[in-house]
């Protein structure tokens, strides 16, 4: 176990919430912020302490720690006119854990610098369970000293923590992760629906299909979910389509060709404006059986 | 261990070779035969028979085992005038291990079931590693009774042998293995150029994708080549080629939209073309670095 | 006007009728021959004669014409064992207009050049309204002394006849042209979804649009359908799925990437298996329009 | 010949030169500002007057017309702290012509408005040519009022001057034409790749193909580019590439699929990566070349 730290948690949500959680476990001083106050009572509860404010939060603070929905809310918490970089003394490491675009984790770093704030990039891939039970992976971007520092706090969070590069590696990981998931979802949507198409059966095959160079993470997890049709979220549509944004916009950035996440992205794009958007990502399923002529319920 | 039976062996290549000598092994009568000599030979040399036909071959077996490159060579081997149909007794099981399309298997079939002769499309994955370790994947197309008649047989050749089922459903598993296969290694190595463009350490974030749920076997397999720039085969892009050609005419036959696998067949197409044909598929990668103005040796 | 010629006409179809009925008005001496006898009679009373099989319409022929759906027929009623070659005299010339694979024409070509028979392929594009008016454009594969014969003939049927290259390049020029139809439609569906979602007046921005660079045939002859949502063919869906099937295997055969026509094929693929198959191809919208989330009757 | 009107005209580029000065010749009194001086002073060479500032040149201006590069520049020039909302006077009639987002074009018109400005987006397409000849093609949008205004003034610029819908609708519509015409292009260079290689006679064939269905004028005015592999601009892979970004995006915020359009999104974006971004259009065709194996220089 590491030594404590007094950390500021900002970003109560589905995920923040059991981070934070993890975070008091693990004997860290912990004091959270929330734009609503439920979250901060359950912390509270949990053996935390509760702020009314980000300056509030942050004002004893050595490691701060963001965890909002997008990029405009990073810029609002972090680079914002109350925001943290505003609040926190000269030497503060702050971790933003949001899943946003390198650019602007890039930003971050370079607003901060000049102020003697060091800064992190560190997205997670895992979801609620994963928070829940803190194995989340983490991937981070930054320097190798502050990573040093940071790692036994996020060994509280997940069971994966890996140094990837400079200031928005982690947010570049976290976007390859997000446009491998959705590739792999949607060829084992088609593989699917052809399967299905030629009479074959689909347990059988799928279980075949996974005991060689067809096997993948995605394949295991997400079988159930296609072969009973149930698409209860697991990771919504509405994200993977947010974070297929970023990927192609990032590869576009750095002259990367994706020619298949390209066409990826459409899809996704496609089943959230079929409606699908907070159904779990294994429902792309849907928009192969449309584009099969199935109807699709 | 399985009763000792009376088999014949057509087709003593890259895979056929060690594949005969596995079932010498497991202790049955194998006979064998291949266009050329040095193979049968070889198999003579581990306890089998040799013939000098597909006639003297098959004349006393009880099982016709065949594998062989496409479907030309189905055609000819099983269904053409001097081949195994016209000359196996009534009651023979005939299993088709090559990796052809369904519509082929579904052919040979209808072919032989007016003769009473038993057919069985059971086509492989796993390479030259796995039929010389006998531990393939094998996808099984055809009757339950004839099924399980084959598979203490398959058992020696594999240690994944499944009833998909009824004719014809063997290929169409290796084709969305296939299928499957190629779009993994294409979104990996999308992934790949991305991440090193944007300046991450790429094996530290293959590492951590691995873990997650972007994990998969094509990402275990095939990182090391992607990272090493070495493509020694492995499974040669031009066989993958004609697999692309397989599931692209086998879907569209069903009327199951590909359409990543699509792209996936023209991307695969273009390696080829660009003289790629011979490296293993994990070179997908060239492709996607041409793409993105690499200059790729 | 060409000099009156003897001209066998085999298959009497949608096109084939009035392209026939042309020639009779062209002064030309026209003997027909149809599966069905309707067609047949149709052509005596516009001055041609009728033949009770494919032998009897060519025994006297010095031109021989045929006109029939795709490959198969084409195999059966030139290649046949009761077919054109087996019945015509050697010099005779015979030209297939049917659109389908070059392939096939190169192989109809092989099997005609032994004996001392003329070929030429020769598809069109145009469609029934075009063949009834005899402005058709004719592509034309063979020996350049066989089109020099053929062009007075063909200029009775089309405006443009053009002399393309050899044994199968009418064939490969008429698959190009569905190529760049299909995907030029494609387009134009995208453009008309995005336009109408952003709130622009579709009308308008058409008229616009088709004044410069981005201006089509497609465009000017298909906005009204896409406006109107009036489907009625024109060229239906089924057919052109039939062509993209062909341009992705005569491409693939001669190592040409089609990262474009290869996503359209499927898209023309998922159109029919949603039931547009006997819609006009420019029903592509409706595919768009589903992938957009919109309701489509 | 419409009224003379006072208009300041920021941005005197390849474009806005030559449209500047053909107001002038339009009877119009036109005051010039650019960053760079010689283009200022040739347009009071060809009578018009030259500017210090933007402030310095709307100072007495009825109407504005803005032509720079992209969003960033228009929200400088327009929105900046000295830029032309700043300094016009209420009712002035803002008209900007660059190609940028249809969202920035809303922005421009939601800051304009409650100063009881008025704003049109008018881009164009036609290149430098068509602005030179005076020829361009160009859509508006905005409100009917103010389009009625400015049209006498658009047409001394223009053929084709077209209300397409509100505040951005112009930019939409260009975004949709710079669509149409980069798939068009890239389906053309499939179709020539596959010609070629299929040993087709390509001038001929494209003949054929430009008086059918497939006819377009991308066909007519960059089929020479193609025979030729003479890829002089034109219109820049560079700007395409920009444009492309715009017509993915807007399509995203509207929802609307496109699922051709991302795919040639990315050729377009890998030609720029293989260092053609300052070649002309056309060369698309190399990227199809590439990606079939061939050699190109």
């Amino acid at each position: 176990m590491s030594a404590s730290r007094k950390i500021a948690f900002i970003g109560l949500g589905i995920m923040g919430s059991p981070m934070a959680a993890n975070l008091v476990k693990a004997g860290h001083d912990v004091t959270g912020f929330n734009l609503t106050q439920p979250p901060i009572d359950a912390l509270v509860a949990a053996g935390g302490k509760g702020a009314s404010s980000i300056a509030d939060a942050v004002k004893n603070a050595e490691i701060v720690i963001t965890m909002v929905p997008a990029d405009p809310q990073v810029e609002q918490v972090i680079l914002g006119e109350d925001g943290v970089l505003a609040n926190v003394a000269e030497g503060t490491l702050v971790i933003d854990m949001s899943s946003i675009t390198p650019q602007t984790s890039i930003k971050v770093e370079a607003a901060a610098k000049p102020k003697g704030i060091r800064t992190l990039d560190a997205p997670v891939s895992g979801g609620e369970a994963g928070a829940i039970e803190a194995v989340l992976s983490i991937m981070v971007g930054g320097d190798t000293a502050d990573f040093a520092e940071a790692k036994p706090i996020l060994d509280a969070l997940g069971t994966t923590v890996i140094h990837v590069g400079p200031a928005g590696a982690g947010q570049t990981v976290k976007a390859a992760n997000q446009l491998i998931v959705a590739v792999n979802i949607q060829v084992l949507a088609e593989a699917v629906v052809f399967l299905e198409n030629a009479g074959v059966d689909l347990p059988a095959a799928l279980d075949v299909l996974g005991g060689g160079l067809a096997g993948s993470t995605v394949l295991n997890r997400k079988k159930a979910n296609m072969i009973d049709r149930q698409f209860a979220p697991g990771f919504r549509i509405d994200l993977h389509h947010k974070d297929m944004g970023i990927v192609t916009d990032a590869a576009r950035a750095v002259g990367a060709a994706l020619p298949v996440g390209a066409v990826v992205a459409q899809l996704v794009a496609s089943a959230r404006a079929n409606g699908d958007g907070s159904l779990d990502h294994s429902a792309l399923l849907r928009g192969v059986e449309r584009l099969s002529g199935r109807e699709v319920k």
